[in-house]
């Protein structure tokens, strides 16, 4: 138990690259450096195991990273939230480049620092993003080298054993669900397109794709999508998705393939495949003044298929941005799910309370529980990310997952903290809480009162509307920037309904500046942190809904935003210097306390979950 | 007294501007638009008579804003600090385009929905930097119109009394002031051009040509600069400055024109005019290899004379980055400055007090009575700008200047602004305080307390090393957000030492995201505010140095900063509700005015002005 885990051995690994950059069964010229990008063909953050090229040669298998492999160096870049996970799976091979550290060269500065003069840069159009190849183009070019785009993925070359593209079960969802049919959806986007003179709208993102259709997948393990594009004109509508995946009658008649009430809402299946070559044909027939509309995060080989004069990259798509404000439907379906997940995160806690002190549970446990639990839930679909169950070290892991090397028992001596979600039809959930089962050290409680201090002022906070959410990042800090304290993430990502639990456009973080306006019906999570390496970790996170507010007055009439938190687990007080919180934290924390009681106790009564709920009433009781 | 600003006539001057766009004495082919940017070549914010272009077409004289004037159309671009001046200074010929409001299209987006097709845009490609021109010519080139460069300035075609550039009388500041030669300064540029295998280095920036040169000018009002150019090589150092400006032969031996000590450190003189053909001359002897810098926010005319492929554009140039960290002379001579200007500031609250009741003070006799008390401290040079002095309603404008049709009386019943500052020889001054000669009004001092309170905040903060000054700016506003209120502009900009009062590249502002991180050195101000358009303005302005603290811990060995004031003007406690602080709050302001009698009070005896001192011990009581 607790042992690091151990690197993936890369040598031979590296070699076969090497090698495949050098062979002209694969490139046309001989490459200095070559790409590995973390993403798929829809810059998707989550990714099927035949698209983890990254890990595959690098054994890094966070969310986040890019490796760059040249002739004598391998190197690896990811942010703060991966620097100790990436450090332990990698091999001396590789170097880490920490991401957000003054001294980090970018990876455009450090390929022109070490290649000779006149250098090929490999990389697969389809897995880096149009405005990732533009940036890393420009600057190769400004040095004298080029960027080339190798048709074959070198890495799948050498990739003896990888898996095939997952094809899952698609399932349609009903108006109950999503408060709007996919063909209104489609009237809604056709109307932003008039508005703006675009003639046509490529869709690459997957969850922009099952938003669009109100179809559900599983392609991807935790996020309920599922491979296609999609190209949506005026009249026309082609889903890139094979035909055999909807077979089924139900889904059939879900998109009305067997006969459209309209002829403008036929849906034409075409081959996945067969993206690019109909998307060519789409713009030789264009005309000289048409437009097209496709993500700025687009693949850069798809956003090449598109002539640049037609070519039209937006950084938020229309869906992007219907599809963060919920409306009252998917709105009521995040607060039903929410309830169900408060419902068997209270039954945990209530149950490691009961088991920790017999020794035999562990984080691997803990977290199965924890599913067994959620799972009893009425709608429940999966977990939405892998959970994080950490005790004491392994929490200073900010994206750590449990595996049998690293598995700790859970103690009396050492804090528990456990990030985790589920997917349900009704919504996706997404929670953080950081525990002690003893007595947990005045250090432990004087960090998780600064991180509580933090969710409460983000929480909390009033601000006007069209605020957009990095301006609120710094309230989640200021108590730990008191003390000398900071965490390396940002403080809040927007989260889907029954869909990915992170999505764009808005999200609080002092690393974005594009993020879009904050709106009344937007979800978000926010979610503080502390980690001390190799002694603990402590987060805690809501998701909270976007509502407005009525302050004391009303400047020029913009009107007044606030946060309504979704998620309603309690706090846990034995945690929180409560002297050190002002009144204003103790009234949040007391009213916030009444809310977990009133509503998670009045579902576990419905469900008749007697010890949960006396846990419950237990632990939401009022500070003074 | 107290009426509105009446404005300009334009109808004579938009046909004779329409009628040269359509000249082909002027230009090519007909323009269907034509832009005047705000600024000079060198991008000034504050600007010579002669460069006063948007103002003699539109009336509206604010320091920041774009005229775009079509066939039909004309219109004018300014921010929030200026919505109210503009709408009193320009005649309804004009639309006022307000920017930051969600509702404003941005001047591509308007010029697009309203361009007939394959429209030519004109502007003079010196007056507009070459970020800008970008972005402008390749949104209208997208929607199928195309910006054209016209050499010849049609504002000065149709501008009969347009004045002569100034050309004044340079001086020399010796080491005492500037803690570094010149040469140890070209040095220190030629090192960070080494590093980054730059050749050459073109200053088109006045106030970095000014601090480069240890020479100050006033060629711009308020501005102690002079208008020139400076390529600096490797080797060799040119001035584009008529050598007649540096006959004196104290500016001689300064710039050691008649024999350098060292070959390398010769510095050429050239006619102003000349810097284009000579910047050619320069790139016509390029090795293939070689780099020039240039600031992205130079000229397009200046940048395009610099082929592509040797041009590298850079948003902050070295000579920015190394003015905005004040050395240690500097900091000591903008302390003396800040204390000397505090003097004089509390000579003028102790005869306002005195004089108002008499009913004879006006808000242009209040500012020249403060120019009075300043030009009676040592070393004093000018005004840093034009003096803000507003009563009641025209406390509202926030960059507003007193004019004899706008001239209101201070009186018992109405707030006062007053926001001014003053160049010394030992540096740089800006500060605001709001006042009330009678009783203020409860709602006059709640707002007042909010403006105090985000003051505070930012002034207090306590931040990692290299946070972006932008960070903070929500600091500023919490307590007005709380109630629903807000201010249209920045927190804070960068202060230069005997320079220009507002410089980069630090600032503390919601709108920029680009800013350099904080460094310990840097000069900011602290300018929260309140504005009731037709009521009052609130705005409580301190000059603060970002230095290094030590809290508790020392998270990752980074280190901390906060801010020191330099202003030590003391806070009315009449306009506070202090019920309404917190205790932290209350502390910092008992400490703030501990400051401000001893560092203040102290100087007045040296200087025996007992009247003021009087009035400081009795402003600068603690408060329980």
């Amino acid at each position: 138990m607790g042992t690091a885990m151990s690197p993936k051995i890369t040598v031979e690994l590296l070699r076969q690259l090497r090698q495949a950059m050098k062979n002209s069964k694969h490139i046309t010229e001989p490459l200095q450096a070559y790409i590995i990008p973390s993403g798929d063909a829809h810059q998707s953050e989550y990714i099927a195991p035949c698209d983890c090229r990254r890990e595959f040669i690098c054994g890094f298998n966070g969310s986040a990273g890019t490796a760059i492999v040249t002739e004598q160096h391998a190197a690896m870049w990811t942010d703060g939230r991966y620097f100790l996970q990436a450090s332990q799976q990698m091999d001396n091979n590789w170097t880490l480049m920490k991401m957000g550290l003054k001294e980090t060269p970018s990876q455009e500065d450090w390929l022109i620092s070490i290649l000779p003069e006149n250098s090929k840069v490999g990389v697969d159009p389809w897995i880096i993003a149009a405005d990732q190849w533009k940036t890393m183009a420009k600057a190769l070019s400004s040095a004298g080298h080029s960027l080339v785009a190798v048709q074959e993925n070198l890495i799948d070359a050498i990739w003896e054993d990888r898996p095939a593209r997952p094809s899952t079960k698609l399932s349609a969802l009903g108006l109950k669900y999503t408060g709007l049919s996919w063909q209104d959806k489609i009237v809604q986007l056709r109307g932003k397109m008039v508005e703006r003179k675009v003639s046509w709208f490529v869709v690459t993102a997957l969850d922009e794709i099952a938003w669009l259709f109100n179809l559900r997948g599983s392609d991807i393990e935790y996020n309920p999508v599922f491979f296609a594009y999609a190209i949506i004109g005026i009249n026309g509508i082609w889903l890139f998705l094979e035909e055999t995946r909807v077979m089924d009658p139900v889904l059939r008649e879900h998109l009305e393939l067997d006969g459209p009430s309209k002829p403008e809402l036929k849906v034409q299946c075409l081959p996945y495949e067969s993206v690019y070559k109909e998307l060519q044909a789409i713009c030789a027939s264009l005309g000289p003044k048409e437009k097209v509309w496709i993500s700025d995060k687009a693949s850069c080989a798809l956003t090449q298929a598109i002539p640049k004069i037609h070519r039209s990259p937006i950084p938020y798509t229309p869906l992007c941005l219907a599809k963060a404000v919920k409306n009252p439907t998917e709105i009521q379906g995040m607060k039903m799910a929410h309830i169900k997940d408060a419902v068997a995160l209270c039954e945990l806690f209530a149950w490691l309370e009961k088991e920790i002190p017999k020794g035999t549970v562990t984080e691997i446990s803990a977290a199965d529980k924890a599913e067994e639990f959620r799972s009893q839930q009425k709608d429940f679909v999966g977990l939405s990310f892998p959970t994080i169950s950490s005790v004491g070290p392994n929490g200073s892991i900010i994206h750590y997952r449990p595996l049998p090397e690293t598995n700790r028992n859970l103690s009396l001596t050492e804090v528990y903290l456990i990030d985790s979600g589920a997917q349900f039809l009704d919504g996706t959930t997404d929670v953080t809480r950081t525990v002690h089962f003893g007595t947990p050290s005045d250090y432990e409680k004087e960090c998780f009162t600064y991180v509580l201090k933090g969710h409460i002022a983000v929480s909390a906070a009033v601000f006007p509307n069209g605020t957009k959410g990095h301006l609120l990042d710094s309230f989640a800090r200021a108590a730990l920037w008191d003390s000398g304290l900071d965490y390396l993430h940002g403080t809040g990502h927007g989260v889907g309904c029954f869909l990915n639990v992170h999505e764009g456009p808005c999200g609080i973080s002092y690393k974005t500046f594009a993020d879009e306006p904050l709106e009344a019906g937007m979800i978000l999570s926010d979610e503080p942190g502390y980690y001390e390496d190799g002694s603990f970790g402590i987060r805690l996170e809501n998701v909270v809904l976007v509502v407005p507010t009525k302050p004391k007055y009303n400047y020029r009439n913009r009107g007044s935003l606030t946060f309504e938190p979704l998620t309603l687990v309690p706090i846990q007080l034995k945690m929180i210097n409560t002297e050190n919180l002002t009144q204003k934290e103790r009234d949040w924390l007391n009213d916030y306390h009444r809310k977990c009681r009133e509503t998670i106790g009045a579902e576990m009564e419905r469900q008749g979950r007697k010890e949960a709920l006396d846990w419950l009433i237990r632990e939401t009781q009022p500070i003074a």
